[in-house]
């Protein structure tokens, strides 16, 4: 079953159905992205340590990855995108990209002069500028970046704000997102709304019925996994996620562990980034388990969240001397190539080289780990 | 013509001169090394940033490595070397490797405790761990490492030492070099002994005789390009490096710039070895030249010293909006694939990616540079 979305050239195919469980297809002007999805994070136009060509190449086969539009607008700056002819070509990358819209990390990492109805005045993290984003800014930022799919600027209030503060919120981002959607974009760019409402399922389910007849090219849970119990994280996910549009692709921003990322798919979700994999394996842990990449017999029901995936602690002074691969069942070149032995000493030593083989590492674990549960709904599924 | 040399399955082939300049190939056991050469240094078991699949890969395709004893003795640690059996496997390295003794790290970086005429002993720089080096203990570090040309174990003394520290440096380093030739050796590995001698031409050439009559596989140069005047270096070389065995590799120890190279090969130099490229790169110098890898007229003569070639400091605001590689004659990857604007990006944002893009190009510049000048003196030298 085909969807046409509303951006030409974007389409979403769905294949199969287990529970909330789909598989299906994304279709791009830039290609097809078979979801559910991991999306590798890019920050700021290079996913660390990693190059596009070890991207693409199996067994990563990243299909897409996501551009920081707060990193990228500081650094390198709008004008340098506009002459480099937009973040596929100056980061040579060819796939979909897909470009947050810039307001988790104004939250989150600015120094916030200024919060209106009409946007945010911010400091730089970096230097300390002042700059100021609005739905029409970030809108332009995205436009120029050239993404694949851009998404609406949205307020993320902290996990603990109150009600009254949480509901300015709400109805920001819905204003918001209604001008995101008349701001001009680049062509073959597609545009998703973003759902909050923290954990309250009732505020959950009325802001998706605002978003969701805004006809956005697809959906996304935002300001989950902020901060709250991962029981908590786990219910919205249980109640909303499967009452978004069913005929569209549903994206749970910046989440999470692979016990997450199956949590997720459960509920019904398709698309999915975090910083997890890369940044692990930056800070000496690799994802590993002794029964890689089979999914839980957990899926598609609710159930408890699955003990999270065997993790190595590369730093650990029993890997000083083992000679074996960090997973023996990785088809990665990092375990095809290297011991245990040989990464901590690079990690010891603080060499570059290990930050490139870990994070290979990392990543093919996410991937396998996606499309394992990919095919087991396909196998087991539903035809649709 | 070819030499067989004191080790067993170890040979010189003299193809060709071109006044003092040679070009030949030394054959070892795992592998023939095309000379000149330029060896990348892998100080701690990794060129820094660089896979082994990159080094040996064309445009580099490098024969040979060098590791440092000094900094694999430190860290992982011999228990850990012998486990893996040698650094060839704990690397993952196919192809020859050169070893230092470690002799020049523990008098540049280490808190020298005690030096006599049996050794070492000195402080980690690491941990300020308390260690003792002496010929007998380089030589077992070397034959653990398994490396394929070990160093003799010698001693360095500053560039403004006085003449009698002088004198006793190379009095040491003469019957150090003795020990050395006496201690067990790894299957297949060679020795070079080691020259010093500071700026002195005649205490160089006596130093030469006493360590050319002890039967080494090769020899190499040392002490030189250690903070005196460059003209003093390439006096030095001049007058000293064609005098040594013409029949036996010779090696100019942690030298230097292109134009050093050049002048190195032009006074009769066979290998060379410096973490210039590598280093240069990951601190914004991107080699590149207008006139790119075509050695100067000067070869073979003596003449000024070349000009050093063209280099691109990639911070340079310069380098922000430009979309052009650093070197447009460059076949690198990263000249194929990226701008400077992005490596400028990159490099400001402190992006690992652009360490290894860096370290990828200033090695191909290296690995070409010599490569054009081995293939000059073939085509116009005279055939041996």
């Amino acid at each position: 079953m085909i969807t046409q979305l509303p951006t030409p050239g974007f389409s979403f195919e769905l294949l199969a159905t287990l529970g909330h469980a789909r598989a299906g297809i994304l279709h791009t002007p830039r290609g097809a992205i078979e979801t559910p999805v991991f999306m590798p994070v890019g920050t700021a136009g290079t996913v660390k340590a990693m190059t596009a060509d070890e991207l693409r190449a199996p067994p990563i086969d990243a299909k897409i990855i996501l551009g920081n539009t707060y990193h990228l607008y500081l650094r390198p700056g709008l004008e340098v995108m506009e002459l480099a002819g937009g973040l596929h070509r100056f980061a040579a990358w060819d796939r979909p990209i897909l470009t947050d819209s810039g307001g988790f990390q104004v939250f989150s990492l600015s120094g916030i002069n200024q919060k209106d109805d009409d946007g945010v005045t911010f400091q730089s993290h970096i230097d300390g500028s002042k700059h100021r984003l609005t739905p029409e800014v970030s809108m332009n930022i995205q436009r120029v970046l050239g993404s694949d799919i851009a998404m609406c600027f949205d307020e993320c209030p902290p996990g603990d704000a109150d009600q009254a503060i949480h509901d300015r919120a709400l109805a920001r981002t819905t204003a918001w997102a209604k001008r995101c959607r008349e701001s001009p974009r680049a062509t073959g760019q597609a545009l998703f709304g973003i759902v909050q409402g923290g954990v309250d399922t009732g505020k959950r389910l009325a802001h998706a019925e605002a978003i969701t007849s805004l006809d956005f090219d697809g959906h996304a849970l935002g300001g989950l996994a902020v901060g709250e119990d991962i029981a908590e994280t786990y219910r919205i996910l249980d109640e909303v996620a499967h009452q978004l549009p069913a005929d569209k692709p549903r994206y749970l921003m910046g989440v999470g562990t692979p016990a997450d990322l199956e949590r997720g798919i459960a509920a019904g979700i398709d698309m999915f980034d975090c910083v997890m994999p890369t940044r692990n394996a930056r800070n000496g842990y690799l994802f590993s388990s002794s029964e890689p990449h089979r999914p839980s017999a957990a899926l598609p029901a609710g159930g408890k969240p699955r003990p999270s995936s065997g993790r190595v602690n590369i730093a650990n002074a029993a890997n000083r001397t083992d000679l074996g691969p960090i997973d023996r069942a990785c088809p990665c070149w990092t375990c095809a190539t290297h011991s245990r032995a040989y990464l901590r000493h690079l990690y010891v030593a603080k060499e570059i080289l290990y930050a490139r083989l870990a994070t290979l590492h990392n990543l093919t674990f996410y991937a396998r780990h996606v499309r394992a549960i990919r095919d087991r709904i396909l196998a087991d599924g539903r035809r649709v």
